[in-house]
């Protein structure tokens, strides 16, 4: 069976469309023939740790299930995979629709295998729910790194909540870590808090640009200047180069505006074009200056425990929220007492004592 | 007894100094003289409904109790006096140390007080528990202000938390509106997430700064820029004019990276000295057009609404997390899991449901 057989077979599960049994006398004990049969804890982490890809996608989907009894098989799976994970450079990516995000992770993700690289490509993509997987979706434009032997492409989770996308995401990198993927890419587009979400689970995030009307920084979304460790302008080629030259000087001196990293980074601006490839190689450049700074300075250790305990309070307070606001009696009022608030019928304070009084009681 | 000594005993009460009883045959229904009687919530609201100072600071030192019986009581104080507040502005003032918030806040309210307004001065400062109220407490730098009869001026409130702080002095706008206060000012440092929370309370929002060696803009608090709706630059006298003026065509560049505000104001940046008073009547005029803009296209009343709902929530999702996180059960194990999962034994996931296991068992 071959790599591109495997990616499919991954994505039409997703999409719930069976496929025809393969009936071998070989079958027994591969888990890629035994779709039907649920496979243990130790199959999947097994299969895992000798990368074989149908065992993590499997494992992901196991992840990603919203049947609560899946919930601690997928937690012990991940236990499991964790001395094998950790090991990856995970890098997050993010841009507006049009920013040429699938090309460009394209040419790059090819770009990394080249170099011998093992690249996994994830999304966060909260909106996918509704517009049934906007990204990732089309693999036609990631057509050639969906070929590729050592890449892997997973589209977006879907769930309701972006908490619970952003946990399924989160946990998948420690999958693939363990499958042996030493680079991670986790796309996001702009969509609510995707972007924190993204950048709370990666090492280096990457905000992607094209140069546009010569006022290049109106309409960037709140706060994602801060985050990024570097710009790249995308579609610099052809009459666009200059255009993007000028985008890459604007930005960089707009970058100068924010406070300083801890870690000691200084963002870097560049351009690219997913076409020509110049520049591609530029961009993993960068990110081999930012860890030979950050595991040297100890700031890249660091920034992961951080994010460890940052997902670990996250996924508590979700959880603690969700149970309040799905409670029966607390939703019964809930519209009441907001209207109560709006008309100034009651202060903030006294309608949410109420409400509490309500839950604790 | 003069405005000056009810401000002094307001401050002494907070302090806890107990003051000696004024013993006089007028006393009787007399609420200044009944320090040691509770007044009931009948005589505070009337009392806070005709403008008696000293009613007002009660209910306020009420609202700011953390004994857990004065809490229902607070609340009724407040829902009686909600049908006379919310006619005022309500205008955020922030800026680190040393530039020059006190002196601009005593030569702003003067202003004020001179077009006939009543001014009231409440702060946000979480840190003032830590050190025994670092702003307004030094009353010194208001003088004139304190002696003022049109102003009112309270110090921080004191609490654990950012969310407690935040709340009481929330609580305070709505007994300054109701005792006739059309102005309220609040004043913050930027520590923690005290901007936000102040923004999160006010109508109109102004960064302080001062010019500095050049490169005025690092340093900058992360978020705070986006948030302001004027940035003025202080102490514009002297040999600082120009040096000013500068900063402010800086700060104006800056205003126009990030995007619009959704209520179409376009943040202003303008000088002014506390000592000359050059520009102090500007950052009123200011203020003015803002109110104008903002009630013609609604989002005034809008904003407020929404602040309404984000303070419930806010409270209720505070609540529910101290509950959590104050449960003993949980404070036992937290550390040990959290060790757990810095050192990779356990995913983060994995520790939020053990955790939330043993809290909704």
């Amino acid at each position: 069976m071959s790599l591109k057989k495997v990616h499919k077979s991954a994505l039409t599960e997703k999409a719930g469309i069976s496929q025809p049994e393969i009936s071998s006398a070989t079958a027994i004990g591969n888990i890629q023939q035994r779709r039907k049969i649920q496979p243990t804890v130790a199959e999947l982490v097994n299969g895992i740790s000798i990368g074989n890809i149908t065992a993590l996608s499997r494992a992901i989907t196991l992840v990603e299930s919203t049947n609560p009894n899946h919930l601690a098989k997928a937690n012990e799976v991940i236990n499991a995979c964790l001395p094998n994970a950790g090991k990856s450079v995970r890098i997050g990516i993010t841009g507006v629709p049009g920013v040429g995000k699938s090309t460009f992770i394209e040419a790059f993700g090819k770009h990394l295998t080249s170099l011998g690289k093992k690249v996994a490509v994830l999304a966060v993509d909260p909106s996918s729910t509704i517009s049934h997987g906007s990204i990732l979706g089309d693999k036609t434009r990631m057509e050639e790194l969906v070929k590729d032997e050592n890449a892997y492409i997973r589209p977006s989770a879907s769930g309701e909540t972006l908490g619970g996308v952003a946990r399924k995401t989160r946990e998948s990198i420690t999958l693939c870590e363990a499958a042996g993927f030493d680079t991670i890419i986790i796309e996001t587009v702009g969509v609510g808090q995707s972007e924190t979400a993204v950048h709370s689970m990666v090492d280096f995030f990457l905000l992607l640009k094209i140069s546009g009307a010569g006022d290049e920084l109106q309409g960037i979304k709140r706060g994602i200047m801060e985050m990024a460790d570097a710009i790249v302008i995308n579609k610099a080629d052809g009459d666009n180069i200059k255009k993007a030259q000028f985008a890459k000087m604007e930005f960089k001196r707009a970058l100068h505006l924010f406070p300083a990293k801890s870690s000691g980074w200084i963002p870097k601006t560049s351009t690219c074009s997913s076409i020509t490839q110049e520049g591609i190689a530029t961009v993993w450049e960068i990110i081999e200056k930012f860890l030979t700074l950050t595991k040297e300075n100890k700031s890249f250790r660091e920034k992961r425990q951080e994010q460890n305990q940052y997902w670990m309070l996250e996924t508590i307070n979700e959880q603690i929220k969700l149970n309040f606001y799905n409670n029966p009696e607390i939703q019964k009022s809930l519209n009441t007492i907001k209207k109560a608030v709006q008309n100034n019928e009651t202060s903030p304070f006294a309608a949410a004592q109420y409400m509490l009084d309500k839950y604790f009681k």
